[in-house]
């Protein structure tokens, strides 16, 4: 693209590193900052540098967090014994926006994965168990995506925590409601025959 | 969306004021640039503030610049006889990407429309009279939009050069190459049959 000023050029590249940001998006985004007011710039670009700054990682589940704790861990309200175990930080909005879980969140920043070596060692599991022994934690939700990578996970964690009495669930997998049962995949139909919920006795 | 962290949530927040971008978009980019380098956020930030500082309106033909005249002002490869007359810097572009043109351009930074109160006084009109009564323009191209207001701005300036010597045109309108005729809309269609070119005489 020729766009007849380097400066412009520049900032259409910068834009385009972002993910799902094409060069042509980038273009309308630069071009959109071009007619913006000077100050609404410097706002736009302040808040970004601020969060990267400032913005640290709860020192009890590793969610993102204003303080050195997160407002969740922070709250009286939450049920500290129940943790519920995810992959990332987005995972934790996702539940949060149900609100339908009062505990509290372990967040593993990713799952077992030997092809991307990412073993063990590289997750918050350890600090888990800690919090599990320390915490007296009753139950332990994994809320991990039904993969490879995450039953290996899961996998891990409950063989870790054999000998303790700590509950370990995972989240209801089946069909999605409001989806029509033909289109559903096989493994996902067949299992949710397998593990069947009982309706009336 | 409840983020628990007022940080992530402002940097949300500007990024949703972008075009285009709603808020699952500009949260999708702000955990990108969170789990992103410090050093590659701050060049993001920088990029964008040195194009907002630096960046110039060209002095002949207010085409965005790096200097006191663009690029193509500045060629001595371009025919400056024949300016070719468009609404915003985007059309600059997309005429360029072409390359088909090699004359200079003018923008004009809008079309007339009293409907949003843009006059001819908004508009970077009197600078283009002075231009080709200067440089002894011999051919002003209106490469605008053919909407009422575009038509009404071709107009207003083709009457204030009733007297010069300078030849105008239009950009060809017709149906698009490629495009299949029974989809073409009415206007364009019937316009097209009307100023019909020939082919063999």
């Amino acid at each position: 693209m020729n766009l007849s000023s380097k400066l412009l050029e520049n900032t259409v590249e910068v834009f385009a590193t972002l993910p799902g940001i094409g060069k042509k998006t980038a273009l309308r985004l630069a071009l959109h900052l071009l007619q913006t007011e000077d100050t609404e710039v410097t706002e736009f670009c302040e808040t970004i540098l601020k969060m990267k700054k400032h913005i640290q990682f709860c020192t009890s589940c590793h969610n993102i967090a204003d303080d050195e704790t997160c407002s969740i861990c922070q709250s009286p309200k939450r049920d500290k014994t129940t943790i519920c175990v995810v992959e990332s930080i987005k995972e934790v909005m996702a539940i949060e926006n149900t609100e339908q879980f009062n505990g509290v969140y372990h967040v593993l920043g990713g799952v077992i994965s030997p092809i991307e070596g990412v073993g063990p060692n590289q997750l918050n599991i350890d600090s888990l168990l800690d919090r599990i022994e320390k915490e007296q934690t009753k139950e332990l939700i994994m809320a991990i995506s039904p993969t490879i990578e995450g039953e290996t996970t899961i996998f891990y964690i409950s063989k870790q925590l054999k000998e303790s009495s700590v509950k370990i669930s995972t989240i209801a997998r089946g069909v999605s409601f409001g989806g029509e049962l033909e289109y559903a995949d096989e493994l996902t139909l067949g299992r949710s025959i397998l593990s069947r919920v009982t309706y009336k006795k």
